[in-house]
């Protein structure tokens, strides 16, 4: 728990993908609008929406105002869902986006030490940034492309500043996967 | 042919659906950003693409903010796409926002009047008028919904009065219908 | 009402689409396995899922085992499916299998007379004869590609000749369209 | 290399998902039309479209005429597609028809043991084996459900016995995955 608003500087990663320069920081994305979803490469809703979402919103806003960014949450099958698994599937399904690895629960728990600190309920979660870093939107399941596209753009058009208005976590609904996505 | 940029004022219209106010004109449309689309109720891209984008974007915008409407632009099939028939249409594929129906020319072309006077080449074209009534996107084909919800809400960030950057018609392709659209 | 399994060849006819020798009649489908379907052009249902079904139907399977044929049965909008309206939309459609116009109710009424005498529900109803003309699925709403695949070549491998086990109608809803179809 | 056309027998698999008692062989599937796909689980056109067409084909077909077999040939990626990986995918696409994995080249090269005696060309492949177990189709790729649907129904309808006409492989194409599949 904390007082200010979540930062994307507030995860803790334990490796980066499709970022090929060493000193690659979450300090990259300030000033830009962030597009974050955490993901697992064995939800379905994820691989079927939340993952074509990105690649089409990392296509259609220009790098300099708006950075897409995958965070992979893994809270189950964690011998399936490795990081080579995610090289290979993030290979396959042509993300070229950067993709943080959530850092594994130190005491051994299910559950990622980012996922539990955002308090996210599953997967897929659509996450929200200003130009500030700070969070605005933090939704289980999936936004429509329509919806995704005026928000990011809305933000867009605010100052770089202190900001209003978050619109933060869903209510929980019961653990497994559905069409929504997956939940712990 | 004319100096400034069209306004949806310039449309020439010979019936409104869905305005069940008598007094309806396109003034009422002042201060808000238009989404409006030619279409012909028999354009098999118009149906399965732009009706439901049209009425995607009617429910998440805030009428206020931003108006959806639809210009019948009849260039073939005179006899079947008559006002009956396009009510019809409107009724069974559940249109409740505005559309209007193109005048038909009165020299007896195919062509209507202000699809003529618009320059559009086709069916579906969208088009996007900012806060001021200026004619700001006009083009053949489909949209995505990211890109439509984006440009939708950069133009409800501009404050009313004098626009820039028109982006206007695409180029022509031959006549008749593919999965872009229709052609005349 | 009849004793014997209603035939295609108990369909009255007002006018017959894309066949283009003037002797045709529905004696041509004997011997094969008919894929028919009722529909309206203004019937959301049909137009997405039965058109493009029937059209691939009849592009999969040998013209002289499978006929495909659709049956226009307005049964309301009248005034908007007039045969000049279906003409254009089965030209936009791309639709080159034969379609037979049910002839208006003779009493004025709004089920034409096919549509009452076989009893259907509503738009769109699947319909499949055997080789040897009988009805055996009359069926309300969508069936899947591959269910419909599947029943189709079952048909076609009996034998010419009595038959068995007609699948017949559903039962009814509430009048009006929705996901599955129209009703009168 | 075989003179008599290669049977569901031939497969040599490191080891089944999905067939709960322990003396499940592929003998069990004598008697009965057999749908098999190799697939890859971080195949995209496998994910999107082989997976699902098989589940529906398992529902719409009775399991004592037709049987539904995946075969996990893992020709890349192999530390990501792992047995534990593959278990957790059938779990989370709620796959319940019999899957089994190909067994690893002997001499560690990367195409597995049945996908080289096979001479498969990539993921997906469809195979159709008829109810003497002869192989009757083999196709890199998709097919449609419709198609799908009736060459089973076809095949259903032949006695047990010996058969003819297999439609076997498609020509190749390059290496990597595109929108038909993978190929190594």
């Amino acid at each position: 728990m904390q007082t200010s608003p979540p930062s994307i500087r507030d995860w803790t990663v334990s490796r980066w993908f499709n970022t090929d320069h060493t000193g690659f920081s979450t300090h990259d994305l300030d000033g830009r609008v962030v597009l974050a979803a955490a993901f697992q490469m064995l939800c379905p809703a994820c691989v079927e929406h939340t993952v074509p979402q990105l690649r089409k919103a990392a296509a259609l806003f220009p790098a300099e105002q708006v950075a897409v960014v995958g965070l992979h949450t893994v809270f189950e099958h964690h011998d399936a869902m490795t990081s080579a698994a995610l090289q290979a599937f993030l290979h396959e399904y042509r993300v070229h986006f950067p993709v943080a690895v959530d850092a594994p629960a130190i005491d051994g728990g299910a559950v990622p030490v980012t996922m539990a600190r955002l308090s996210l309920q599953g997967t897929p979660t659509v996450m929200l940034y200003d130009r500030s870093g700070r969070l605005r939107r933090q939704t289980l399941g999936h936004l429509s492309d329509m919806q995704l596209g005026a928000e990011i753009t809305r933000l867009g058009a605010e100052p770089a500043g202190p900001s209003l208005d978050p619109a933060l976590a869903e209510p929980a609904a019961g653990p497994g996967c559905d069409d929504v996505g997956c939940r712990p």
